[in-house]
């Protein structure tokens, strides 16, 4: 019991890390005093230059522990031995984390989320994230399946609003839907062909909304886990919007 | 006397031609039986392949004017030599022109125009056209000084939404703006500084929403013809927004 319990914490607490890469995203980071740092990963081959030892005394300065490892190792943390450029970094964000401990925290609120499927565009990952940040959504839903991760390009494109937002985790976008339609949240999937427009949905129960792949749409597994499909009315014969666009819209549909 | 109405009229016929350029845009563009075409151009050093074929075939069927340039007078007309890959296409579009002309027809309506300042991304200016095309805006006032032009990329980013949308066009801003404030349009300007809010803007008048570069945000000149400045009010200490994002939530307000 004790064993599978430890599990469970260090598990919760490794999946709460963001682990970013890249030279300058790192040492941007490492430069802002707000952020959380959990631990800064170097390549031992790096080139010791100016940026390293900025990086290192940065880290120094704020107690961060460094970890030198070999090329591949390193790769294996960043995920991305192409653009990593032999720096990695874990952040430890407050507002990142697995969905569950969300539902169990707010099963009694009237939240509302932004759920993606199949986003595979990072700049549109990171518009979505400014823009619902903006709009005051409560969270976006992001799974490891399907959609664009958050790297540096997302990041740059979130202009440093990642960090203000509650950002939930899930492996599956179905299987954390039907979590969330379980605890009595209403699960909207946006399609154009929808009868409902989006002023009709009521908002008197937690809602999410799903945003799908710009051309495919929301994909038929998750549509299944939808409670309602809704649109938002166009005019001159439009068909669609970018998602970042629409993701907006949503957020900010009760303050215009 | 007559020779000045006729230049007037070749003047204002030529405004209302937007010339494009490249081989696959123009190929899409003479394929669609629904956008008028002026005038096929292609530099007789084309290699006589099957594109160039089907671009003639298809002009001749629709009764469209070829002219064979020299390279260096083709790039004279695409104004873009090192993309134009030797072939450019005048479109006559209904809803394109001197902005003068939609002034006179609408001085006693209630309209709602965007206005772009120092919108240098393509990217941005085709999502703006979709957006606002799709939030039903009366047109988008477009400078031909600061401004991405419209171009391939600008047509790829409006997703064919720049053919259904009324692009006013005009030399500086700062000067159009002035005519449209003579005749009684109330010019707003948006900045994140305003202590107006968008929801505030009354909708009694004709009304032009100026929207700002990205990073600089409106011009001082422009900022001079406006009357009022507007923001959208932000949640999470946020600080600005896309701008295509913006031209969305102006163009739906009302409608959400």
């Amino acid at each position: 019991m004790k064993d599978s319990s430890e599990y469970l914490k260090k598990r919760a607490f490794f999946d709460s890390l963001l682990t970013i890469y890249g030279r300058k995203p790192v040492l941007e980071a490492l430069e802002d005093p707000e952020l959380p740092v959990h631990k800064l990963h170097l390549a031992s081959s790096n080139r010791r230059d100016q940026l390293i030892s900025r990086m290192e005394s940065l880290a120094e300065e704020r107690q961060i522990e460094i970890s030198y490892l070999d090329r591949k190792e390193l790769s294996r943390i960043s995920k991305n031995s192409r653009q990593d450029q032999g720096v990695a970094l874990d952040l430890a964000l407050p507002n990142y984390g697995n969905y569950k401990a969300f539902l169990l925290k707010n099963e009694a609120k009237t939240y509302e989320l932004l759920a993606l499927d199949g986003i595979t565009n990072p700049q549109n990952l990171g518009m979505i994230i400014r823009s619902a940040c903006a709009g005051g959504v409560d969270g976006i839903l992001l799974p490891r399946k399907g959609c664009a991760q958050i790297d540096p390009l997302v990041i740059k494109a979130s202009t440093g609003t990642l960090f203000k937002t509650q950002i939930l985790r899930c492996d599956i976008l179905a299987d954390a839907l039907s979590d969330f339609r379980d605890s009595g949240a209403r699960i909207c999937g946006l399609s154009s062909h929808a009868s409902m427009t989006l002023a009709e949905v009521p908002g008197n129960k937690p809602t999410i909304f799903v945003l799908g792949n710009e051309t495919r749409g929301v994909s038929d597994a998750v549509t299944k886990q939808c409670n309602e499909l809704v649109r938002i009315p166009m005019q001159n014969g439009v068909e669609s919007l970018n998602v970042a666009v629409t993701a907006a819209l949503i957020s900010f549909r009760r303050q215009l």
